[in-house]
């Protein structure tokens, strides 16, 4: 009876009722790497612990992914993870490099290494995050708060698989992707096959929506993404979707090539700031939800100039169905913490009264 | 007699009829940074010289002009030069650092700075473009193959002025145009008559076409770019224009507000790799040129996949007029030549095909 109650609330809550195209009171409002290094309180656990440390104990994962819950009246909570942790399960050699990100030792660049990257399940290689995802949902029992499971699409995994980290050009990933279609295939298909089971299994282990993130993909041509990328993020979504809980698709640099982006799925189309909200949904159409798609680099201005940006994001699609208010990217570190605070406020404040003006009228 | 010939010639090329919309026997096409790094030529001069050295001394900025020009069968050339010496020219102090690129050492960060800036004819500041611009036009007598002259747009020049160099996030440049709109005014109208004139004087000393470049735009919001760039673009633009030539106007990322950097001017619209051609030219209209639009990492493919990427953009705007092939962005360092050869030749000899068939049918 209890537990009904809470999957009742849970179930109500502004987040997922948005990302079911249903009316809320006000705009829910998550951000991207909300649990991160502008955070004091994080910036403490960093000086104890690396960032795989903190990925890997369940119960730091937990305390990390809860901080910016408890600073902040925000509408979801994202588990504390990475998107590269799942390569690591394929046999990669992963690190978190202070100052040069993360990096990858034995990088992907032939068949035999495709041949040689293995496909377990998520039980077995990223347990750490599916126990944290269990901790943090009974640490929110009664908050009414989901929680979102993320993974890396397969293009941007293939991209760190492929570069060995962080790279601007992709010179690499789009050179193997170009000249080597078969090995390509294959390696796409064990990447959307892992990110497809990690997805559902964060999902089992109680995450109420999942992420896809496929940040990098805005580097590609619309005709790349088509044939190369598509039909493996389509996969990955079509696995998760088992799950049954609302999944969201998230790109960077996308405005050329929504409409694929949507065609790979998702019940939510993450939308950057280089395009206007309202003219990417009208892009999308009625049928999805959108996120986004505030400029990180706004909460680095005056409040002023801050507030009249997220005011003409809500005015923009003002009386519309189905907004989850987020960056256009993730939060940076620099951030200043009370920028924040009054972001989030302010976005259940203005989207309630605008949602009230929508009633008189 | 022989002159008025000559400028016939001139403006018969199939790139000058391109940016009038007029018919062409078939595409032309030029890359953006086509004198550079990836041939041997350069580089050979760069082991002499510093790339300071080579745009300021007009005989060495004609001979790296014509490097490609000699090698290729392009159908324009672009005057060796950079985007920023412009902004030397204003009072700031320039250096190329190797492995790093510019560096500027005193950078724009307040209201002081602006008003020290330097708003002089490009006569005086920039008189060694346009030497080379005049010595370049004298060799090319008679081949027939038009000149480009450019400029950063202002946005991207307030990018360097103010990040001090390259800079990934642009958090410096975007917080003082959200925080002090007064003071990004003033640095933007000066920018943009430095760059508008800059234009105009190369179109004055025998440059056929204009390009503005506004590499970084993309990473603004249609919102910011409306009101906190756009009128300094169009103001270059416009000034600019009284010259006459066609204007060019590029820009990276902007799939999201492609109908906005048209209305700040230009009578061919750059268009990068991350939107279908045929879909940017329709959002755009047909009273625009479009210059386009291949990925540059596409050079880097063997040469099948490679054409089946330049095949397809021809397709795709096919039996249209004002098409310019090129890159989405400037042509790599390591890119090979035998594909830029290959690429030039193929581009004029399919889309030959391409306007024969329409004839046909």
């Amino acid at each position: 009876m209890v537990t009904t109650l809470k999957t009742q609330t849970l179930m109500d809550s502004r987040f997922l009722k948005a990302c079911r195209r249903e009316a809320t009171d006000a705009t829910p409002i998550w951000l991207m790497r909300q649990a991160g290094r502008y955070m004091p309180e994080y910036r403490a656990l960093r000086e104890k612990y690396t960032i795989l440390e903190l990925i890997k104990t369940p119960a730091l994962a937990c305390e990390v992914t809860l901080q910016p819950l408890h600073a902040f009246n925000l509408d979801a909570g994202i588990i504390f993870a990475d998107i590269l942790p799942p390569l690591q399960g394929m046999g990669l050699e992963l690190d978190f490099v202070r100052g040069e990100g993360p990096v990858i030792y034995n990088p992907v660049r032939s068949a035999e290494d495709v041949d040689r990257l293995q496909v377990r399940p998520a039980e077995e290689t990223l347990a750490f995050t599916l126990e944290a995802i269990r901790l943090t949902r009974h640490e929110l029992a009664g908050r009414g708060i989901p929680l979102i499971g993320f993974s890396g699409a397969p293009f941007t995994l293939a991209s760190y698989a492929v570069e060995g980290g962080g790279s601007s050009r992709r010179v690499k990933v789009k050179s193997l992707m170009m000249n080597q279609p078969l090995v390509w295939h294959r390696l796409m298909s064990k990447l959307s096959e892992v990110a497809g089971d990690y997805l559902l299994a964060q999902a089992q282990a109680g995450a109420q929506a999942l992420q896809i993130f496929d940040s990098w993909v805005g580097e590609l041509s619309p005709y790349d993404y088509e044939r190369f990328v598509m039909p493996y993020s389509q996969r990955a979504i079509e696995i998760a979707s088992q799950s049954g809980v609302p999944i969201i698709h998230f790109g960077t640099g996308t405005s050329g090539m929504l409409k694929l982006i949507q065609q790979a799925g998702g019940d939510v189309i993450g939308v950057d700031w280089r395009i206007g909200l309202a003219q990417a949904w009208e892009m999308l159409g009625d049928a999805v939800s959108v996120q986004g798609n505030l400029d990180p680099i706004a909460l680095f201005a005056d409040w002023e100039a801050l507030k009249t940006r997220a005011t003409n994001i809500l005015d923009s699609v003002k009386g519309k169905r189905g907004h989850i208010f987020n960056l256009g990217h993730g939060i940076l570190p620099e951030t200043p913490v009370e920028n924040v605070r009054r972001l989030v406020d302010f976005v259940h404040e203005y989207s309630q009264m605008l949602n009230q003006e929508d009633v008189t009228v």
